[in-house]
C-alpha cells in the first residue's frame, strides 16, 4: 500500500521518480590521544589530498553544469583547503597534543568556527564558516572512511529527499537528474523554498519525518501543487498522477505564447504581472520570463560581500544598468531595506531581541541618513534611463513616509542644482507591510504616488508569527480572510484617491490568491520571475466580474480553510 | 538659567526635591599577581566580615521600612556569603594563581556567572546571577576601598537619578526619603518603569544623559504628568509647579472618597474599573485600592521559582485563594502567558529569533495540553469559591479559539464525572492582542464570551515594533488613530453579539487614552491597583455623550500626536 506524506507545496509541478537519500553521514568523533604523530600527519596529508581532487572534479562538473556561482562556492573550499595556516594549525596541534588526526581536525575548525561566529553579523565571516564546515567534512570523511552524500554524484533522474537542502547543495545539483526535492526542514517562505521556485523544481517542503520513512530508491510521487508526497504508489496513484502531470506540462506548453501580450482578464481588465529581482541576472531572467517590469528590485545585493558601503558612483552605475535594461518598462526600486534576518558587516546594528519587531529597512534608513542620501541620489540620476519608480520598505507612520520623501525632494533639488539630469514625475511610493498601514491606507493615499503590498511581513504581523519558526509557522495564514479584508482595504483606499497599488510578496504568485486579488482590483502582480507566465495564463482566463461572488464570500469566511476550498470549488483552473 | 530635559513620564505625580545620583562607583580592575598570598587571603577575610555587617544592617533596616520581599533580596547576598564554597574557591584561586584578592573574586565571579548565564532561561538561576553580581560588588567596594552607592542611607528627602534601577535598589528604597525617579534607560512599559507606578513615585524615564547633566544636590522638578525634568528650576518655575502639584495632591484627597461608590461617567454609564494581580500581595493592594474586580490574574506566578510544573493540587490550593479573596467580584483568570520574555525553567522552549513572534502563551498550551489541563481543572475546581473567569492568551486564529474552549469544557466533563463542583456558566473569553483577531472580530465575538484587549501586545504587532528595543520604541504609540480604529470595531464587533470587553494593557490608565476609550464603551478598564482610584475620578467626571465628537475626531486623526492635543483641548481634565 501507498504512504501519503503531507507537507507544504513549495514549488509547482507534479514528478513521479525513485527517492535519493542525501542524508548527513555520521561523522562524530571522540577525543583519541595517539603515540605516532607522524602517522597521523601522513594521514592529515592524503586526506588533504583526497579532499582536493575531488573538489577540483566538482568544481569542473559544476562550471559546465551551473555556471559561475556555483563553481565560486566549491573554489572557496579548495582555497580553504590549500591555505597553509589551516594545516599548519593542525599539525602543530597533533605534535603539542598528541591528538589523531580526526581530533584535532574537529579542534581546529571549532577554533576558527568560534571567531568566524562570534562576527556572525558578518556577512563574509558568515560565509567563510559555511566552506570552513564544508571542507572539514569532507576530510573528516576520508580521514573516518565514511563517504559523504554527494549531490553531484546523482547520474539518473531521482527526487531528493533531505532534512535541509544547503547553498552548497544546490550549487551542486545537475538539474537534468533533479525531478524534485523533498525536505523535512523549511517553511513556505524559507530560503530554500524559494531557491526551489526559482530552479522550477517540484517541491514539498515541511514533511515530518520523510528522511525516515523514506528510504534510497523507493518511488515517489511529489505533488508541488497541493503539497503531498505519496510513497510506493499504486499503478492506479501513477496512472492518475501521469495525467495530472501532463495537463501541467502542456499548460506549461500554452504559457510561452503569451509572452509578448498584455496580461488582460477575460473580461478585458489589464493586469501588470511584474518580477522581483534582486542581481542583474534575474533581470535577464524576468525578460525570459515574460516580466511586463520590475516590481521590486532588492538593491541589497550591491552591499553584499563588501568591507565599506558602496558610494554614490558605484551605486549609480549599478542602478543605470538595470534600469536602461528593462527600457520602458517600469523598475520599482526599493531603499535598502536590512536589519531583521539581513544583516551586513558594515553597517553595525544594535543586538536585538526581537529583529523582525527592530531596528530595521527605512528606520535605520531615516536614523542614518548617511546611508539613505547617497543610495537616494544614485538613484535619482539613474532614473534619466527609463522608467523608475523608488519606494521605502517599512514605513509605519505618516510622519516617516513625509520625513523620508522629504530627504529625497531635498537630494533631488540639490542634483538639479549641481547640474545633474533627473526624470520628471519620478514616482515615489512605498511597501504596505506594517498593519497600522493597512488600518490608516486612506490617509497615507493621500502622499504616496503607489503603494506595494508586502504580503510577507504583514501576514507575519498581522497574526505575530515569524515564518521561519516551525513551531508557529502554521500560523502564517496569506489566504486568511483576515489578510483579505485588509488587502481589499488598502486596494480600494489606494483606488479613491487614484493611485496604482501593487503585490509584491509571495501571495502575488499563490494561484489561490490570485482570483481573489484580481477581482478586488490590484493593479500589480510582481514575484519570482519563475512563476509569471503561470500567473499571466490564470489572469488570462479568469473574469473579475464572474469572481464578485467569491470575493464577498471569502471575505466573510471564518478560516482559511475556508477560502482555500472556496477557491477551488469556484475556481478550477488554480487547481493545475 | 533652569535646564529643561525631555524624557518619558512613567509614573504621574509631580516632585521638587534636591537630585540624588546613583550612579555605580569605578570598580574597575587589573590583573595582577602577588607575591603575598596570606595578605591577600587575609584582605579577602576582611572584606568578607565587613560586606556580612553591611548587609545584615541593611536586612534589619529594609525589615522596619520595606518588608518581607525586601528582606528576601538581601538575605540570599547574606547566604552566598556565608556559603563556604565561593570563598574557598576565591582563597583557591589566590594561593595557586598568586593572584591579587581583587582579581581572584573578580574570576571566580565570571566562573559561576559563565555557569548560572548559559542557562539564563532558568528563572532560579538568573536571580542567583544578580544576588551574586550585588555580592561580589561590594566584597570589592571594601578591597578597592571605594564606597558604593547605597540607596538605603538616604536620609532626606531627595530625587534619585540614575542610569537604571534594579530591582535590588528598589528594595533598599526607604520610601519616606525618595521623593521621585529620573533614569537615562527605561521605555514606558520597562520592568521598572511598571514597578514605580507601584510605588507612586513620580518619574520620568529615557532622560537623555541625565546623570552627566544632572549633579549632586541640584534641584529638581519632576513632572511625571507630562515627562519632564527641569534642572535649577527659576523662582516662577518653583512656584507654577508647586500650584500644580497641590491641584494633584487636592485630586489625590479625593480619590479616597470614590473607593466604596460605583464607577458612573457623568452622564450615567457604569464602567469597571480592575486590577491587574499576579500574587496574593497584589490582591490585598486591589482591595484597598478601590478595584472592582480582577480583570487580568496572571497565573505564571504559580511556576516561578520551581523545579518542577505544579501539580492540579497546588494550583487549585492556590486558585481557590484568589477567587475566594474577591468575594463576588469578578476574577478573570488568564491560562499560562509563557514564551516571548518570559521564560520558565522547566518548560523547555526552543531557542528563537524572534520570541515575540513565537512559540508562547496559547500556542504552548495546544501543542502540550499536559501543562494546559492541571490548570484548567485546577481553575476550574476553584470557580464554586466566588466569581471566575477564563480567558486564553495570544489567540490567533477561530481553530485556536474552538480547540482551547474544547478541552476547557473536557475536562469539566471529566470534573463532574469524577464528583467535584464546578460553578455553572463560568465565562470564557479571550485575550485580543493579535491584529488578524481584531479584523475577524465579529465571528470571534460569536464564541467567547468576553474580550479582554490586551494593548501592550496589539500596539506592538500593529507597528511591528518591540515596545523594549530602544532604537524603535517611538513607533510603539498606542494613542495612534490606527490603534484607536482598531479598539473601536472590536468593541462594536463584541457588542452587536451581546459579549462584555475589557482592556488590559498600559493603555487602560493612560489618562489621554480613557476618555476616548469610555467614549467608545469599552466596558472594564483594568491595570496596576495604584492607577484605580486616579482612573476611577477621571471617569466619574466625564460624559460619554459628550465625547462623542472628540472620538469622531480622533479616529480621523493622521498621527498619534494629533490624537493627543485633541484630547487635551477637549477634555482639560486629563492634564493633571
Amino acid at each position: 500500500m501507498s504512504l501519503l506524506l503531507d507537507g507544504l507545496a513549495a514549488s509547482s509541478g507534479i514528478t513521479i521518480a525513485p527517492a535519493r537519500l542525501l542524508v548527513g553521514s555520521d561523522l562524530s568523533i571522540k577525543k583519541q590521544h595517539t603515540a605516532d604523530e607522524n602517522h597521523e600527519v601522513a594521514r592529515l596529508h592524503d586526506s588533504f589530498a583526497l579532499s582536493r581532487t575531488e573538489l577540483q572534479a566538482l568544481s569542473q562538473q559544476v562550471h559546465h553544469r551551473l555556471g559561475q556561482r556555483a563553481v565560486t562556492i566549491i573554489d572557496t573550499q579548495i582555497a580553504i583547503l590549500d591555505d597553509p595556516t589551516l594545516q599548519n594549525k593542525i599539525i602543530d596541534r597533533i605534535n603539542s597534543h598528541h591528538d589523531t588526526a580526526e581530533w584535532a581536525v574537529k579542534k581546529i575548525e571549532d577554533y576558527y568556527l568560534n571567531i568566524f561566529e562570534h562576527k556572525n553579523d558578518n556577512d563574509y565571516l558568515y560565509a567563510r564558516a559555511t566552506a570552513l564546515r564544508d571542507v572539514t567534512k569532507r576530510i573528516l570523511s576520508h580521514l573516518l572512511n565514511v563517504p559523504l552524500p554527494d549531490p553531484a554524484l546523482l547520474d539518473h533522474r531521482a527526487i531528493f529527499v533531505a532534512d535541509n537542502i544547503t547553498p552548497t547543495d544546490t550549487a551542486q545539483f545537475n538539474k537534468r537528474y533533479v525531478a524534485g526535492i523533498v525536505t523535512t526542514n523549511g517553511g513556505r517562505t524559507s530560503h530554500f523554498t524559494i531557491m526551489s521556485k526559482t530552479l522550477a523544481l517540484p517541491a514539498v517542503v515541511g514533511v515530518k519525518n520523510a528522511t525516515t520513512l523514506i528510504h534510497d530508491g523507493d518511488m515517489l510521487i511529489v505533488d508541488g501543487i497541493h503539497g503531498k508526497v505519496i510513497v510506493d504508489p499504486t499503478n492506479d496513484e501513477i496512472e492518475h498522477y501521469r495525467l495530472l502531470a501532463g495537463k501541467f506540462a502542456q499548460e506549461q506548453q500554452k504559457w510561452g505564447a503569451l509572452k509578448d501580450k498584455q496580461t488582460v482578464s477575460a473580461d478585458g481588465r489589464r493586469f501588470e504581472v511584474a518580477a522581483n529581482v534582486g542581481t542583474f541576472a534575474d533581470i535577464i531572467d524576468a525578460q525570459e520570463d515574460g516580466a511586463e517590469g520590475i516590481g521590486l528590485l532588492r538593491t541589497e545585493f550591491l552591499y553584499m560581500n563588501r568591507e565599506e558601503l558602496p558610494d554614490e558612483e558605484q551605486q549609480f552605475t549599478a542602478y543605470k544598468r538595470f534600469v536602461a535594461a528593462m527600457n520602458q518598462q517600469h523598475v520599482v526600486a526599493r531603499t535598502l531595506d536590512i536589519g531583521g534576518d539581513k544583516k551586513l558587516g558594515m553597517v553595525k546594528l544594535p543586538r536585538e531581541a526581537n529583529p523582525y519587531l527592530g531596528f530595521r529597512a527605512i528606520r535605520i534608513g531615516l536614523a542614518r541618513p548617511e546611508i539613505l542620501r547617497p543610495q537616494l541620489r544614485a538613484l535619482l540620476r539613474s532614473s534619466v534611463y527609463g522608467r523608475l519608480a523608488i519606494m521605502f520598505p517599512m514605513i509605519a507612520t505618516i510622519e516617516e513616509f513625509k520625513q523620508a520623501r522629504a530627504i529625497l525632494d531635498e537630494e533631488k533639488d540639490k542634483l538639479e542644482k549641481e547640474g545633474y539630469q533627473v526624470a520628471k514625475n519620478i514616482e515615489v511610493g512605498m511597501m504596505l507591510e506594517i498593519p497600522a498601514v493597512a488600518v490608516m491606507a486612506e490617509h497615507f493615499a493621500k502622499y504616496v504616488d503607489f503603494f506595494s503590498i508586502g504580503s510577507n511581513d504583514l501576514v507575519q504581523y498581522m497574526f505575530a508569527v515569524d515564518r521561519g519558526n516551525q513551531e508557529v509557522a502554521y500560523l502564517y495564514q496569506e489566504l486568511h480572510p483576515a489578510v483579505l479584508r485588509m488587502v481589499r482595504r488598502v486596494i480600494e483606499a489606494a483606488h479613491a484617491e487614484g493611485k496604482w497599488i501593487g503585490m509584491c510578496g509571495e501571495m502575488a504568485s499563490n494561484p489561490i490568491a490570485v482570483p481573489l486579488l484580481m477581482a478586488m482590483g490590484l493593479d500589480e502582480f510582481s514575484m519570482n520571475s519563475s512563476q509569471i507566465l503561470r500567473i499571466r495564463s490564470l489572469i488570462n482566463q479568469l473574469s473579475t466580474r464572474k469572481l464578485q461572488p467569491l470575493v464577498h464570500r471569502a471575505i466573510n469566511a471564518e478560516t482559511a480553510a475556508n477560502v482555500r476550498k472556496l477557491v477551488e470549488e469556484y475556481v478550477p483552473e488554480v487547481k493545475i
